[in-house]
């Protein structure tokens, strides 16, 4: 993660309604290192119910609640939004979250940046984002653009803490692979040839199906030389059935 | 989305217990465009809940149930197994959600490719990780490596759907960005300022502060440049009230 990211971050949950939402962004937050959670205007229950939750007990704990989207971002000095819509709100700005210049406007902020993210129902109003400097939006699909929130808050942190530098060129496969179910075929055949020759016992014998499957998958086998093994090994099979 | 992502990736869910999860898990894939769930051994009723929750039907419609992981992978060419743990399976090769490494293999398939995700409490079992090509690992924290399913779930596949193409050079932030609370002081003044001189009325107040403050956000400001106007602005003002 890009350095003092964890401790510049704020998470910003507006009029959140469900319990289960609130514990599910703790947990993300905790998952990726970000520790900085707030709460405005909760739904008091769900706020309560999610503190005495298990787990993610630490961000939890120190949640802070606001009551308006005002006090809660002002010691920020970049605020955006997120959004599942495309164009609702002509006076923002909307970037892609894999686009690279939002992430680096949010990584190479000096001060703390605030991460809001609205309501269940209705996301964040047009009151809310006067606030907001620009709008972010997960990539989703026209059909069904709409994120649970907790899934939402997840994605876009873990796209804060991709390494980029973690990428290397592009390695193509090109033979075509061989199937599960053929690679099992060949699992079967050569365990069975083992326990057959006494390479292994009955006793054994799981094991040593699983050390052979998960050898089929170490040989990366193309569909034609996974046939081509599997001939070979009947071939044998049947050899030794004969003598 | 790569072409062909969304009918080539095969989601696969073993022993979940919690309905929720496999709802979350739907409705992700809905968001990014996937369309083949499968669950091995699911908690029945769990399974029976998922279906008839709202929201994300067709995939959970879709779904399709098998009994062993082998049979759930069973027309796959590529199996890769999800893990939290960094080397609990010296057999395979773990590789992280951000190394374009593993993307590229997914994407690059020619064939199905199976996504396992094991059950919430111990993950993939040594035997279903037998039937695995290899890992993935998306890159958590020491503190709190687990991952909620239907997080893990949804980040993996936002990486599939990515778009690195989108990326453009790092654009850096170098001056000290305005607070939010300084922005809102200067909002303040001038939409006192505004109604003073009869630029708005006392009905309109309530919009016009909200354009002001969008306003305030698009210019941009540094912190010295929001003091200078603001400075600025309360001498203008100042002045009027003088005449």
């Amino acid at each position: 993660m890009p350095a003092g990211l964890e401790t510049s971050v704020r998470v910003i949950l507006v009029r959140t309604r469900n319990p289960l939402n609130i514990g599910a962004v703790a947990r993300a937050m905790s998952n990726f290192g970000f520790l900085h959670l707030r709460v405005v205007r909760p739904y008091e229950v769900a706020f309560r119910e999610a503190r005495s939750a298990v787990g993610a007990a630490e961000v939890l704990a120190r949640a802070e609640k606001f009551n308006t989207v005002a006090e809660a971002v002002a010691d920020c000095t970049l605020v955006v939004g997120t959004t599942a819509v495309r164009q609702r709100e002509l006076h923002h700005s909307i970037r892609r979250l894999d686009e690279a210049e939002g992430r680096d406007l949010i990584t190479s902020q000096a001060g703390p940046v605030a991460l809001l993210f609205g309501s269940e129902k209705v996301g964040l109003s047009n009151h809310d984002l006067t606030y907001c400097h620009w709008l972010l939006r997960v990539p989703t699909c026209e059909a069904n653009i709409s994120m649970n929130l907790g899934q939402a808050v997840a994605v876009c942190l873990y796209e804060l803490v991709r390494n980029p530098n973690m990428q290397s060129e592009p390695q193509r496969v090109e033979a075509v692979r061989a199937q599960a179910k053929d690679l099992d075929r060949l699992t079967t055949v050569l365990t069975e040839a083992l326990l057959s020759s006494g390479y292994t016992t009955a006793e054994a014998l799981p094991s040593s199906e699983e050390k052979v499957r998960r050898l089929m998958r170490r040989l990366n086998l193309s569909a034609a030389d996974c046939e081509l093994l599997l001939g070979m090994l009947r071939q044998i099979v049947r050899m030794r059935g004969a003598t």
